[in-house]
């Protein structure tokens, strides 16, 4: 009977996560609400409770979703391209980075809406999916950079993902203070070539 | 008669300004709300319709503020600054970028939240105050990079602008995907002195 309530447990989280990316792929953050979700599930908005901590929880389970697609995304850019130099890696990657951004846009801003700082405890999935994101630039960035310390590539890593995504935000929100959406890909190459170098 | 209606319309403007900007600064966008200002500025609801279009605007009117200071926190960095080289008048505006965001989170947050895209009428003033900030930046752009067309050096303007303002960003929010806090200087000074090659 134990294993049938864990099943039944496990049943409901993947639906609520399954109805809370909807709402999120469509409408945003702000769409994910419990009485909805518990229509939609068809159970009591207590049973949601049950499975969750809070919608907070839900939304980090669907972030890692989102997360784990734009790894692969990135990932999936660069096969092919182990020849290529390590500026023009990066480049294809945020290339992959803009492009899943401009197709995911509510699944996208939701990864960053969500409030995950330094100073809360943090998923250990959610570790791994950021460090694997990080591994891939990480490498190009070392070698245009061999002189640097291993510190320093690490904030230089942090600092060029920071940069493409400002330029990706400010950018796809089309707002008046970033670059015009069609010169986005322009941008990202003018500044990740004089930034590395061209290496 | 008029001239007194007048008058009344600009003081109530002014005092729902005011109380607004006081929310956003200790409590951010989601805190400006029809019924609560109507009260603290002791009119009816509906009065706040006959000054403003609508909460969007008084939002706005508050930004309007925090970009005409922040305008001049980056301009006033760079009084006594006129001999450094223009990287390093970059950095010097970028450090006051940063300031200026820190000491103001929530006022600063609002700039970005408030829905303002290219395509939407933007006020005037937004644009020229806009222009100002590009123009600190354009100029040592400019000297950065001799070689580079009028177009590719407004192109570049905005992209360094989009970069250090993803290292804020991430930074002050202190997500794990950022850089650490303490190292924001150190990160933005090594992205720009590497993507302007330190001219």
């Amino acid at each position: 009977m134990a294993g049938k309530a864990q099943e039944r447990r496990k049943a409901l989280r993947k639906k609520l996560i399954d109805l809370a990316e909807a709402h999120i792929a469509s409408d945003g953050i702000g769409a994910v609400k419990a009485r909805a979700l518990a229509k939609e599930a068809n159970c009591a908005v207590g049973a949601i409770y049950n499975v969750f901590d809070d919608l907070h929880d839900i939304v980090i389970a669907v972030n890692g979703r989102t997360f784990q697609r734009l790894g692969q995304a990135v990932a999936d850019s660069l096969v092919g391209k182990e020849a290529e130099s390590p500026t023009d890696q990066l480049i294809t990657m945020s290339y992959a980075y803009l492009e899943f951004a401009a197709a995911n846009p509510n699944r996208w801003r939701t990864l960053f809406d969500v409030q995950m700082s330094t100073e809360m405890v943090v998923p250990q999935w959610y570790l791994d999916e950021l460090e694997r994101l990080f591994g891939f630039i990480a490498g190009p960035v070392s070698r245009c950079f061999p002189e640097m310390s291993a510190a320093d590539v690490a904030l230089m890593t942090r600092a060029l993902f920071s940069s493409v995504h400002g330029i990706v935000l400010l950018g796809l929100e089309k707002r008046i203070s970033a670059v015009p959406p069609d010169h986005l890909r322009h941008m990202i190459a003018m500044l990740l070539v004089n930034a590395t170098g061209n290496k």
